[in-house]
């Protein structure tokens, strides 16, 4: 169980961090979450982060990351869960998750990703033959 | 993180099982999913099992176990993401999950309960005040 599972829904992917992060399991995520961005066409990921009780500027650090590598790869990162004391803590810390949006829950994350996403394109059809 | 965290989305709960399971995890699971299936009103519960490795018996009876405190609770259980190995280990060792459902990804898995779940009731309005 060396490897976070990447869920796939509709254009979303969803992850749910429950362990740890040590150095190792961040970077296969971020392999692993890259890889499945451009395997599954995904334009939004959602990192829900309720189990977590400590994020610390590493965990801060690789969720700005994934947002990052994820925004170059046209997808967008949204955290979601977050507990209220987390909330507390990354303040005092002086982290405030740049590049990382945020919302309450997966629900309201989904719907945030919605508004963002653009919807599907047209698939290129009997139109691009001509003029 | 000694609980494994229990996201809605809709009318399903999704529930993504990382960590080995322990007798006390399982407890905790079962306690907050048939809470999170009356409060929420939730009508599906989708179990993502695509990061374990092994199911022995004491998973499958956990998984058994759920899929029959949700049925009395009127929710439909799916199992999602088996690894194929652990098919091969179940047959072999004479578990089939009795009473659980599976689906092959969390998309078929849903695709499966919007078919079994029946459409919202529609709430009681003034109808129910005459004859």
């Amino acid at each position: 169980m060396e490897r976070i599972p990447i869920l796939k829904m509709g254009r979303v992917l969803l992850v749910t961090i429950q362990v740890d992060m040590h150095d190792r399991l961040a970077l296969a995520l971020q392999d692993d979450l890259t890889e499945r961005i451009v395997k599954d066409g995904a334009r939004g990921v959602l990192i829900d982060i309720s189990s977590l009780e400590i994020v610390d500027s590493f965990i801060g650090r690789v969720l700005g990351d994934i947002a990052a590598m994820s925004r170059v790869l046209d997808a967008v990162t949204v955290v979601v869960g977050m507990q209220p004391a987390v909330a507390i803590t990354l303040v005092e810390l002086g982290l405030s998750l740049p590049g990382v949006r945020t919302a309450l829950n997966v629900e309201r994350g989904m719907e945030l990703l919605r508004g963002v996403m653009e919807p599907e394109p047209d698939p290129v059809d009997d139109a691009g033959s001509e003029g």
